[in-house]
């Protein structure tokens, strides 16, 4: 096992991605003793399983690594259940939004449905298969994320901890989950407060609180030192999350894979528009936001309005207020100086990534 | 604790519905630091959990006592995690199927969506709602199932059996119901066979084998007692199914609480279809079948057919085949009296019942 400048194990990386496939090519043989749609399901999900950033997982080995920590296999089964939970809630999210591309390309929905239709089926039966395929799914997705934490080879109140974080995760990305969709309703006034609370339930607590301190529990950190993590991640997840609002409105479509008139189609209440609302030319688009068959041209207008109410640039005024809060509270916590480098260069990922 | 002349201990049975709603209520009590319609979310959770015939945890309960289980706790804890699998595995089977109501009042789509609606939001926002609600508490309560397992106070040896037979069920549940959207889509002859396939792994697999087998696992139970338990298991799980699908078009809608148009415009492929389409008179009935806007009189005439091929018999014949052999799979079986009644009476109830 060799390891490069910033301390991180290569060949460890490399064990969680064949972890990952092997978990789950174990199941798609299981699936072959019941009917073949059952197996296309399964290696669906392995093809979904090879694409991605993988963020989370490399997130939670890396900050393993750099706490000094030793047991490979724990932090590589923790870091596979961190990936299979985001696949899980990345295929219920897409059910919810109804969509049926992710990526540039079609999800579970999308592909079991087009089949189905190939074969003659209705339309409206074809999206219902396509539906419960992705439902069922992402049950699958998340009981096996469980199944992996539940059977880690770690002392008893270790394992506990785990779980507990785990649940935690699953509880407050879930209650995000459910407050993004009611803003998306409009039924009560937002302001960017709440769009922010919901931004930091749904993304930040699973993406960078949960990879982080498991990461830390499974290496033996102190309370202390898990305090100050929660605190760090919880701030890189928000600023992970802000880029992603600006790259869905004013990002490159070649690179971000998706189309820039998504997020406007589908109301998504984003910071951009909770502030963009404020201004008095919003009333005159309104009716645009949310509209699901917005036209190029109307999508184009819609984002001026929000570009000229100084939305765009008090959310990057965000990012950057947020990146120089998580330099300042890394550079003052008492963290091994890989891990410091660890979230600095983190930080700095999340805030210039452009897909 | 008191002992009836069954063996049954009632103190028990009283402890696993204390339980489940003790368990539930923690959750509620922790969402209240979310936005509010989490709770009501949680609070309608609740509500479900109070309801329902409870015939999994009973069985599983009643199991393990008759078995000469001591350890409660276990025994209660594993009860109420097939409970939230159930609910959790009704709330999702509700949003493929896309119905409103459950046991005759609207289930957790239906009442999102539609107080969403007396708030003023669109039907299309508002079914979204209702759906992302749903969604959301399936993936909350087989996380808490799964966090019940993951926690039992019990060897480790035994733990990960019982992680191992749990993990097993969902996957098999999961290969059921994706099988019954494909059958319901009828893009191939279906023929009895499959049909029972289906039902095996639907229901049979998580409502009847799963809660005796996880009893005897935890009653520490020798290989073959558990073998011949899995085989009577099945069984009976196929007698409940098919009695549901018989009460589903035959039975009286004031005990079934559920209207006997909805599994015909539904399109749901039962063994009691799969039989009528051998029947030449099936062809000039079938485009009624599915039809979600089914008349009352169609409904009658679709019935009419079924009944006059023959199938209603078949199916009666079979259920009576599939009691007389679980009967004598229990006198042949090496089981303690106390279970052996338990199984008997079981399957005469779940004959027997009309609702």
């Amino acid at each position: 096992m060799t390891s490069d400048s910033t301390g991180r194990l290569d060949d460890v990386a490399l064990t969680f991605e064949t972890r990952l496939l092997e978990v789950l090519a174990q199941q798609r043989e299981r699936s072959r003793s019941f009917p073949a749609p059952y197996t296309q399901l399964w290696e669906s999900l392995e093809r979904m399983a090879r694409g991605g950033k993988k963020i989370r997982p490399r997130l939670l080995v890396d900050a393993y690594q750099a706490l000094g920590g030793i047991d490979e296999r724990a932090a590589v089964d923790a870091a596979c259940a961190m990936e299979l939970l985001h696949i899980a809630l990345v295929i219920h999210d897409d059910v919810i939004d109804k969509d049926l591309m992710r990526r540039g390309e079609m999800n579970i929905s999308g592909r079991f449905a087009s089949e189905a239709m190939l074969r003659g089926t209705s339309r409206r039966d074809a999206n219902a298969w396509g539906e419960a395929s992705s439902i069922l799914a992402g049950d699958l997705m998340l009981t096996l994320a469980h199944s992996l934490l539940a059977r880690l080879d770690i002392p008893n109140g270790q394992r506990q901890s785990v779980l507990d974080i785990f649940d935690a995760t699953v509880f407050e990305s879930a209650a995000g989950e459910h407050y993004d969709v009611w803003l998306s309703m409009h039924l009560e006034p937002t302001n960017p407060q709440d769009v922010l609370a919901m931004v930091d339930q749904k993304t930040a607590a699973y993406s960078f609180q949960a990879p982080l301190v498991l990461a830390a529990v499974l290496a033996g950190a102190t309370t202390s030192l898990i305090e100050e993590l929660t605190i760090i991640a919880r701030q890189i997840g928000v600023i992970y999350q802000l880029r992603d609002d600006v790259l869905g409105l004013f990002g490159d479509e070649r690179d971000t894979g998706k189309s820039a008139l998504s997020d406007l189609r589908e109301g998504k209440e984003t910071l951009l528009i909770a502030y963009a609302r404020s201004d008095p030319a919003w009333r005159e688009v309104e009716s645009l936001f949310g509209d699901d068959a917005l036209s190029v041209a109307d999508g184009h207008r819609l984002r001026g309005v929000i570009e000229e109410s100084g939305a765009l640039v008090f959310v990057e005024s965000l990012i950057t207020e947020r990146c120089e809060k998580v330099y300042e509270l890394v550079q003052e916590a008492s963290l091994p100086t890989a891990l410091r480098e660890l979230l600095t260069t983190s930080t700095t990922a999340c805030n210039s990534r452009i897909s």
